[in-house]
């Protein structure tokens, strides 16, 4: 078993990572609070997993809700349905909520917790890639707006993440290729070894290799711990997980949430990145080339959508929560490992890129 | 000008007592984050006090919203109005809000502020006695769930509290007596001086003299700042500020939110409070009495509305966020300015004074 530590003070964590332990008690009695708990899922996980961390918890007063899936689901109506729950079960405040299934899941019971009673306990356990590798570990909890991606939310940390490689096996191969999107950004920010390791291993990745699963998993989780732990708020280099993000987030929002996985937008948004950062003279073109190449070999999308235009990517870029002032920081890269924040990038030359790239 | 500072690390904060202003920018141009402000009112401010604030904001990028007004509406959904508008006026994390309002508008916009983004700057202007003293400082920010009494909230503190006794003079004579039940609280807690000096002086302080209005803040929120600095997420002594509010809680859910004003059920909660301290053998009879005389020297309420049963006391109380496990900590008093956190109390006699009291 590999277990890491989110360094917070008094708010770390530990990071569990293994197979078959989601349904193990040993690994959650030490961080449940109280006596009452409420099992968030998904209808997906629902069906796969619910039954099991029932009778985990039989000892306990547990009480589950199930959420439609998918990302349209993340909105404030869907945290209110928790609410609601937990008012109608007499949750007070000594209570723990436990987020069983993605990253959508997690982000709305996040949310749900860091709200109740103005502050309650709770426990990822991720069942996706990319909830394992990225959205469960760093405390961002929120949902959606109907203008722009997670705008409404609040940094609230768990009690533990549970990342369970034998959950993988019930994720469908996009779900799965999407998680890599999340697995590969590590890699580009500054891990290029972890880079390489992955273009060599993508296969065996997607294939389930428990092994190689595990190690990506305590890889990515390693490097965004210590990502986190240096910036926990966001106000400088914790900026750099968001590679690819804001071009990313520009699709989700205007494709309509859930049509464009995360993953898949962000795959597209890095490979757009990564050819802006080559337009803008600080990445050679065969590095572009390589990383589109990577996205393409694992099946994701590296162009934007054919049917959006530059003119709403440059409109909904600048919605995005990296804006101050009318100033948008970009995350860019000069090299494979060498991501880096730009807000002096030529306003203009993104505009031109973004329209060569859509021809409109 | 009184100045007082609620020490709370890079948290702190000052708090601004005097006449004339509101709409004197030299107090707020240092705390106003960014370029973008949204002023939050409701139609009653809005009337008296928004042009002024506005007219004072002319060098920034401002806009407002206008809430209805009434504690109904300190709910979800209006908190997302004020999501959609900064998403439609496309304001970024750099930003700021200002509560300019009563306690529920301060209540309302503060929660908007702590999860727009995952936190923004705000401001509170209040613009109520109740306000003034109590609501706009500590940081408690949160709406109403329709099963209970902000139940849905988070800690965060506010930049500056600009407290204005001018605007006192629009307040309707009921609100401004709702105000006085918070005052009178910070005299039974822990400041038996100034409860006395209040029993001298109620009337003057309702005929608005300004100087004894400023002093009085001044006291309140001197001793609700060394309270929240000692004791911000209320683990501990904070709960004493409570004094009276879980039976008054009680009384606002059952009598529909706004029918009962605040400071009109904790002041009947505090009579309670008292007189179960009394039946508990805390309490003399004679300060029972002495408490329920000041409250009805101001013309507040000191019984609770007739047809409520015990039993729906005791449901709603034990729905309180003061509750753990099923055990409900009160704050019950052993003389005026002695009140104590109590879990240890007799339930059955709980349920008896409140069926002596109601006679159902």
């Amino acid at each position: 078993m590999n277990a890491l530590q989110v360094e917070l003070g008094e708010r770390s964590y530990p990071i569990y990572i293994d197979s078959n332990i989601y349904n193990d008690l040993s690994y959650f009695q030490k961080h449940i609070r109280g006596n009452k708990v409420l099992v968030v899922c998904d209808s997906n996980t629902a069906q796969h997993y619910l039954q099991a961390t029932l009778a985990m918890l039989s000892d306990y007063q547990c009480q589950s809700i199930t959420l439609s899936a998918g990302e349209s689901q993340k909105t404030l109506d869907t945290v209110s349905q928790i609410y609601d729950a937990l008012m109608q079960y007499k949750f007070d405040r000594n209570c723990t909520l436990i987020a069983l299934g993605g990253g959508v899941v997690g982000d709305i019971c996040g949310f749900a917790a860091a709200t109740f009673q103005r502050g309650v306990t709770f426990i990822q356990v991720p069942t996706t890639l990319l909830a394992q590798v990225d959205s469960s570990v760093g405390g961002k909890t929120g949902v959606n707006h109907p203008l722009g991606k997670n705008m409404i939310g609040a940094f609230h940390q768990p009690a533990c993440v549970i990342a369970d490689m034998s959950t993988l096996r019930s994720l469908p191969p996009r779900e799965l290729k999407a998680g890599l999107a999340e697995v590969i950004k590590y890699g580009l920010i500054d891990d290029a070894e972890f880079y390489h390791w992955l273009n060599d291993n993508l296969q065996d990745l997607l294939a389930l290799d428990t092994d190689k699963l595990a190690y990506t998993v305590t890889r990515c989780c390693g490097n965004k711990a210590r990502i986190v732990a240096a910036d926990e708020r966001e106000s400088g280099q914790r900026a750099l997980l968001n590679l690819g993000h804001t071009f990313g987030h520009a699709i989700e929002t205007a494709m309509g949430y859930g049509n464009w996985l995360h993953g898949e937008a962000i795959a597209a948004g890095m490979c757009m990145a990564a050819r802006f950062s080559a337009n803008s003279g600080f990445l050679a073109e065969e590095i572009v080339d390589s990383v589109v190449n990577t996205f393409k070999s694992v099946g994701l999308p590296t162009e934007p959508p054919a049917d959006m235009t530059s003119e709403q990517f440059m409109d909904l870029m600048y919605r995005d929560k990296k804006v101050r002032d009318n100033v948008l920081t970009l995350v860019l890269m000069n090299d494979v490992g060498g991501a880096f924040l730009s807000s002096t990038f030529d306003t203009e030359l993104l505009r031109t890129t973004l329209f060569q790239t859509l021809n409109k």
